[in-house]
């Protein structure tokens, strides 16, 4: 046996604290800018986190109800007020199916949105991986905006 | 006890993975930009990844040695070639010492380069989450300099 780095109630708390930040750094950008402006001919920063949410709680969902389906990153939500109630209204669910998802199971592989075929621990830490990837591409935007980013480590 | 998520040996992978990742991504910077071009009035990403070899292995050296000492981003590395080297130097470094952290120490709190009072995990997972975030940021620049980056998820 190798020895634990982190239990899973580390690893939910951990990634609890990113989506906080998350919020600030959505909260951070002025409406039009926030499903506007991007940088490099990137996606703005409303498409980036659609693409959190679109992946977050159906990608969990389906690692413990095993249903799969297809997801759009393309989600209808069209103001800074609707992102982050979505956001909000996400946290909880992410609490709960996470909590559902037992040890034994971490190491199963499972193919998410009948695509992605991985080991459940591997998809979560990929969810958590690929928040603070385009958070980082955020704070650039911020920057190119003139505006201050939150700092990285308030995760509270 | 609360379960297992991650092993050591798996959490060590999974930066092994990413700081692949991460000098694919230094490699596709011309020189001259590596060291000059930022967006946003932010530092170069020469400096960026100045910053993560200034912290991990002189950090990790310190969690096994628990000699402290002030620590500078500004490494005397003015080239891709000596970044690159000095990337490729540290990697079994971190290897090294991150096999010498005991699971019991994981949650000692240290007092990091005499400023930063965190337990050992915290810091852990703060070394690798700043890398994935300096590299999202990374990418960026790489997007404004017309420059396709690499896949995210291109670890190997």
């Amino acid at each position: 046996m190798s020895a634990t780095m982190i239990t899973k109630s580390e690893l939910l708390q951990h990634w609890l604290g990113h989506r906080k930040l998350t919020r600030k750094t959505i909260e951070k950008f002025p409406e039009k800018e926030l499903f506007e402006f991007s940088v490099g001919g990137m996606r703005p920063f409303s498409s980036l986190i659609k693409e959190l949410l679109s992946i977050n709680v159906p990608g969990l969902k389906e690692m413990v109800t095993r249903e799969t389906a297809p997801f759009s990153h393309d989600l209808p939500l069209n103001t800074k007020e609707e992102l982050l109630a979505k956001w909000d209204e996400d946290t909880p669910k992410i609490v709960e199916y996470f909590n559902q998802i037992s040890e034994d199971q971490l190491h199963e592989t499972i193919k998410l949105f009948g695509q992605y075929e991985f080991s459940i621990i591997s998809h979560l830490l990929y969810f958590i991986d690929n928040e603070i990837h385009h958070r980082g591409q955020g704070f650039v935007y911020l920057r190119a905006l003139g505006i201050e980013p939150p700092f990285f480590w308030d995760r509270y």
